[in-house]
């Protein structure tokens, strides 16, 4: 039977990500979906979004997880709601800025991650300290380009993202290149070759389609998070988020 | 005028805080109030509770503002939304987890936080780790009592953590007590007391009064969080949280 | 056309690995092969010996490319000859500690290895440092059971590993377990259900099993080591490797 | 009663403070006064003056101790004697250097130090070291005035700050700004204003303002330097420091 | 023309150091000489006690180049005066503490300094940072005997240095053990011997015969400290410290 | 009896180094001589060709022990088979970076290394975190000239040092200069003098002689490499390095 992976959205944004963008993603034994979030935000670029995303962003983990996925992919790289999901499920939960950084330190001596705004490269920095890899970070650089407008003018947005790529390798001296926006995604050949042509022979992370080998990687190798350090959270009223029901007795806010 | 500190407790428990809890933390030209969340969990154990805190204490940190205060405490050392508040918000943001380490690193060689659970330890960790303190934190430690059995058994309690506090002291090589949860309030002269009739001149941090007076002292100082890494969220729509407006157009989930 | 991982065993014991250890490895899409070396040592217990391992390892490495395969995996967790054969080939080359310590620091908090021998605890600090994941180190143990023994009585040979992996997590605060030595395969469900009787839900890594599953991943993704990093070597005269002719013109050391 | 702040400073050269420079760091129950030195350098600017100013300094230190003074800020941001004068009494001893880098780390993402001479840049890196914020500290520049001479053009002195601190945030990704010489006393304001006009909104510690009020925070939550650290210095001969009694029985030199 | 090295014993105890003990720090080519300082403390094992010793040192370094020595070595493992004399002469000076920290880091994996007080141990911590060694140091321990008891039973002194030296190999995975304190000169070969016997075969540093030994080493190559860092301190007034003339304009107090 | 230091050239190439080279890197009571190996590569560039140079590097270590020499320098600064020659020999052997790096934490404040060629860049970050110096390295810069090519314009050479060490200390904040291949052999004072004449005092490292004088104070402090960590390979089958009979029992891969 083969393995399923739930990729979920963390923003509202209809039409964000559409039943095609899930093919590319499969492979020989892996099966992919999509599924969004109900409340939150449009898109998420800065950390009071991530906060916004992040109920929804759990209750669909849980969701996945009762509806027999193997493994979950948090498509957002602010990886909204990985620990806490990572609390109330057994199943494996990635989110694409760990693994992208994971893999990356892997395979190259160091890494740089090319965002959308430059608001966000504090946070990029904080997440490396946070998954124990400030010291493989060279640098976190922006194009300066909102979420949802990466794909207006997608020519524009390659050319800024080699332009970055390109100063990261030479004057940061990353090896390696890691999209900071799962907005970017399918953008990573054109920026390789970009790279090429200078003679810069760096491979690009496009961190979705990666967390999803990996994570079926994971599933082929029983591996999950550790639930030592990820317990169940205990049976608790929680007010105010009935449709949020793990391990926890909800109650309306109104009630 | 006297300045004015919130001080936000992220839980929906009714009575957890009472209004005579507000006078012990007020000192010379600093009054003190204090609010709750209205959706939220009942107290806050693990990831996934702060997850449900957040959306709820960021809205009563703007509110705050909007009310006229000078600055806000957070009542929980998980600091539940403090990057985030930091972001809506231009009045100093102060988590008591942050700021108790941020004192401890500067007063003492190396701390140790004695918190409720053991399934608490690792966060603590990390949050060393957000806050740039890795290499100042000598240990975690927890007690094993939940954050809602805490006055229980009050004097139970205070020998717990005297207990933990000793082992933190002497084979941890602590030289500061930090408590990890905001539940221990008004412990601290008690497990001060029982270093030191071991010998042991060890100083103990109850961190929302030690909150309040930093914060306290940022306002004299005319300083707050950097707004340049803090800056304001993007309007955008956001869907479910009609009772959180800043910087958002929000949308009902139903709408 | 199914994806094709060769292992290379970078020992010259015969009988250590058969081909039925292959099996076990390959999953949908995915067929793997195991190759030893012809020079080098019996075993791995030393960084002398991982020297003697290393010419002959890249040597097999250089082979499997020209062979067609799509990525390496070297069976030793010593990792010889892990970046001298990723500047040769341009598959992707995974050492199995580099890989384990990798997954351990994305899904777990801090992770504890359990070797055969003391004197490779030192080693096990090193390779933490050069991959980056010092941090993430919980501890280095050793069940003190030479490479070759570890078959001799495997069921005290578990017993060993379930006693170093409970005080790794009791003693060290790791919440994943990575063994130490590749000859420990098929050691982990039997030190994951040990640990779990004692009540401690910790994920144990069978180090080549797992780098086998991510070395398919990395091709999937199109990824392989940075060659901006790892560049091919120059053409160069060597002395006395007429076995190892890549980027190199080899001489007899009698000639 | 109020709680009384002493500010020593530990510089001979008389008039570099004034009386009139105590009731602008004054607060609602907080007493503000300075001493200076009697021997020691006419400033600091090197690790040798530090050395020259230190004994005077705890000197003073331990009699604002016996005059019932809550509190000590020392005057200068090389925090001289900062941790032997801890060892002498038993109220808090604050350096503005740690303070303000303490303050910085805790409310924006890294910082910056602003001093006067580049010679001083290693120190401060090796203050950031021992202070345990390594990770914190974006950048140090310097203005390359004298301390002596800040005062003599200080509209061209504040030029110079902006300057520096401008590079510091664009160039090097601070976000926070401290002054590094406690002569820089009152140009906060012009420095954030300045930032400001650039779009740059950037806080900007002024030392020893910051470093009177978090003392006073300190004292309110009755918390001091860790007396298990700093224990008090054994009673001793010394020879030639006939001025200075604190734990030690002194002997002049010629004795 | 010999090799001159200077020690300079930073006490003012007489008889601590007489004319033999420089025999044996000589070898060919080097001749040793010392001198000890007529300001300061009996004995140093405290902040306080260093800042008393350091005026002194200094002088006596300026005064050692001034005489034409090639280097000089502090002879206290708390590295008194270190970087302020480096200031005032061209000539390498080495702190023993930092010298045999550095030694050991080469030589070893990870080091402990057995002292002769607790109260030090933070203080050991903090020079490791400041050398830059943090990850090498495994621990520091004390025997818990004040530094002018340590020859009044010089074999309880040894059995107390092997016993903790052999906990620091056991416990903490150090595998080079230095003194923390100069008055364990000459135990070196005894604590060796005694590890030896518990099958422990790991160096023991003897700081001040090894710190004269790197001095010559460093003469031989021409190499100092870097006076980019250690730049010459300005002329300017100094009072109080009459007997201290390098690059200053000395003023008695009372003038 | 004079100290016997034998260096040891990892490099096949005939007249890399003549015996006029040895006398130069002598002093009072210190004899040195050069051995070169017989299999291996030209020179090394590359971490493959480390590879190839360690077994004859190690075995000439080995013999150099077997002829009485009391220390023994590697002759390259990719220190090619450090740690597994010491785990065979008890002479201390040292690589000339790791020992250059020692030496510059000492006495400066950061060193920069520059090599030959750009892509060995990476490779010097990690010999500093191996060595646990990343903290000291401000960067390390490259010449772009291959080894073999450094004395065809020496001049040039010079140049091109002085040039990118006047970067490394302007530009990345260095005070101490390491030669990065010892192929620059005899041009730290040229290289010194450059600096100087645009006011920088920066000390340039010469790596040979700085390790030959290192190891001889080790050998006059009666110190090595720890065994601790080093322990002696267990004997063991070995195929194909007939020529290499330490600790191993060899037989030829033909056998």
């Amino acid at each position: 039977m083969a393995i399923h992976i739930r990729v979920v959205t963390p923003i509202t944004t209809q039409g964000f990500r559409i039943s095609a963008d899930a093919a590319p993603l499969e492979s020989e034994g892996v099966k992919v979906d999509f599924v969004n979030i109900d409340t939150g935000p449009a898109s998420i670029e800065c950390d009071y979004e991530i906060i916004l995303a992040q109920p929804g962003t759990v209750a669909r983990i849980v969701e996945a997880e009762r509806h027999g996925a193997d493994a979950v992919v948090i498509d957002c790289m602010g990886d909204p709601g990985l620990f806490g999901a990572r609390e109330c499920v057994a199943i494996p939960v990635l989110g694409p800025m760990q693994t992208a950084m994971g893999v990356a330190a892997m395979m190259g001596h160091k890494f740089s991650v090319v965002t959308v705004l430059s608001r966000i490269l504090p946070m990029i920095a904080t997440q490396a300290a946070v998954y124990g890899l400030s010291g493989k970070l060279a640098s976190a650089r922006s194009v300066n380009i909102p979420v949802l407008e990466l794909e207006k003018d997608l020519a524009a947005t390659k050319r800024a993202l080699i332009a970055e790529a390109r100063k990261a390798v030479i004057e940061d001296g990353a090896d390696y290149i890691i999209f900071g926006c799962t907005g970017m995604l399918g953008c990573a050949d054109a920026v390789h070759e970009g790279l090429l042509k200078d003679g810069l022979n760096v491979p690009v992370i496009d961190p979705v389609p990666t967390a999803v080998n990996v994570a079926a990687a994971l599933v082929r190798s029983r591996l999950a998070h550790s639930k030592q350090t990820y317990q169940q959270p205990p049976r608790k009223t929680v007010v105010g988020y009935t449709n949020i029901g793990i391990g926890v007795e909800s109650r309306a806010a109104a009630e």
